[in-house]
């Protein structure tokens, strides 16, 4: 395993796993691994002759308030797992190298970064989507790799990438879980023992929000209001938001009969956690 | 020569020239091709083994009062000149193919976008950055060639490119010029005999600063100002800017002892013309 830190460099050596026609599937992350990432290397691996994987604490894609400083940086255990899990190159670019003195280019992906997470985290896509163009330009991957657990960054970056015309394709992995049903997130860590009892509310919720569908209740407004009053029960819980919306344009539904998400994003005491789940028809 | 309409099927088929290790050369044009943008074919035809000159009159770069709908469009002509300038493939896509329903992703080269013709025409260089961004990743040249009249485009291109790592050179070559001095442009047909000889202040303007600067004025208010005279003596002239910048982020300069960039937008009639020219240092 080789880690290059130098854009250009890579991009040189990857032109030659191109030419050769091997296949290259990428997997970027901020770092901080965990299996819901290890699942999506390992299929990376499957898929494809090299496997690249990005650690980047992207600065763009947090606003000022947030956790840029104290977000978990473990490089050596990230380092140890990516060997593990046969990754061939790992990027770990610094900020200077990404956003040079003069950097002004930014990618926009309009209305879809401005509504669920975009609402509290304003700003926060647009870092997304520049750090992804800035990516896929450096490695040139036939796949990308992301996880369902960031639905929203999923749908927006598949926008772009059709938008754009960037030339690869998008797999979307399934969220990770702990046995209690917690979606994995490297920002976990921040939870204490008590909140993280409290953090299972949300996989909870969704469990309650498929269950009522199954017995046949349709209306939206309905399930999202059981969904608040059950998350309302625990004290640290603030919720940001509840919604069920459309796969592709992220637009809240108010029947539900046809493919479409739940998403939730609760504050735990400081941390803000997302989690969702897909309810497909066929 | 072949004519690609769909932007997946030119960017498969150019991933063959590519594996082979061919050198792909690259001009972006909207069309109404002169000898300004045959010169930057000959030139990708003498670097590159394989030339490809985009046509598309790209609409998102084009404001609500400006003139998209009758810019000119001699497709016939255009063709015939690309063949005879031994281009192998001409990208002809569609505006429904380059935006579809639901395009929502816009690049934007923030500050450099929105001085000297970002002024008066809002808009205009993030429906240029992200069309270039568009074509970038659909072609994937090796070098990319832009004429030095657009002057600003070529700043804001190579700083897109820049930041968001598109592997790409960038060639910028001269401006070309009718022999009464008139850089050529797609829209200098818009203009009636009159206004023809009127717009032969813009290169004039541009020789007597050069003229000045040689006899030692190095304060660029003076200059300006001797330009703006010069200019308005002209009855169906009018100015829209008149600048002396540096060449990188294209501040306003107030001595001329630096490489840097003398550019004027006039309106001659309803016909807006730019033109500009470099001064530089060794």
């Amino acid at each position: 395993m080789r880690v290059i830190r130098d854009p250009g460099k890579l991009n040189r050596l990857l032109k030659g796993v191109r030419r050769s026609a091997r296949s290259i599937g990428f997997v970027p992350t901020m770092g901080a691994l965990h299996p819901g990432h290890l699942s999506l290397i390992k299929q990376a691996g499957r898929d494809n002759d090299t496997v690249v994987v990005s650690i980047f604490v992207n600065p763009t894609q947090f606003g000022s308030q947030e956790d840029l400083n104290k977000y978990p940086r473990p490089l050596k255990n990230d380092l140890a797992l990516c060997r593990k899990a046969r990754v061939d190159l790992v990027f770990l670019p610094d900020s200077k190298i990404m956003y040079p003195e003069g950097f002004a280019t930014f990618v926009n992906v309009e209305k879809l970064g401005d509504i669920l997470c975009g609402t509290s985290r304003p700003g926060h896509f647009r870092g997304v989507a520049t750090v992804v163009a800035k990516l896929l330009n450096i490695v040139a991957p036939d796949v990308l790799y992301l996880g369902q657990k960031d639905a929203q960054q999923s749908v927006i970056i598949a926008r772009m990438i059709k938008d754009l015309n960037f030339p690869v394709k998008i797999r979307v992995l399934p969220t990770v879980r702990q046995k209690d049903g917690l979606a994995l997130s490297s920002r976990n860590v921040y939870l204490n023992e008590d909140q993280k009892l409290d953090a299972l509310v949300l996989s909870k919720a969704l469990c309650l929000a498929k269950s009522l569908i199954d017995h046949g209740q349709t209306d939206a407004s309905r399930i999202i209001n059981r969904i608040k009053e059950l998350i309302g029960k625990k004290k640290q819980a603030r919720i940001d938001y509840v919604a069920i919306v459309d796969l592709e344009k992220l637009r809240q539904i108010k029947k539900i009969n046809q493919d479409c998400m739940i998403c939730l994003a609760v504050k735990i005491g400081k941390t803000r956690l997302i989690d969702n789940c897909l309810i497909t028809y066929d």
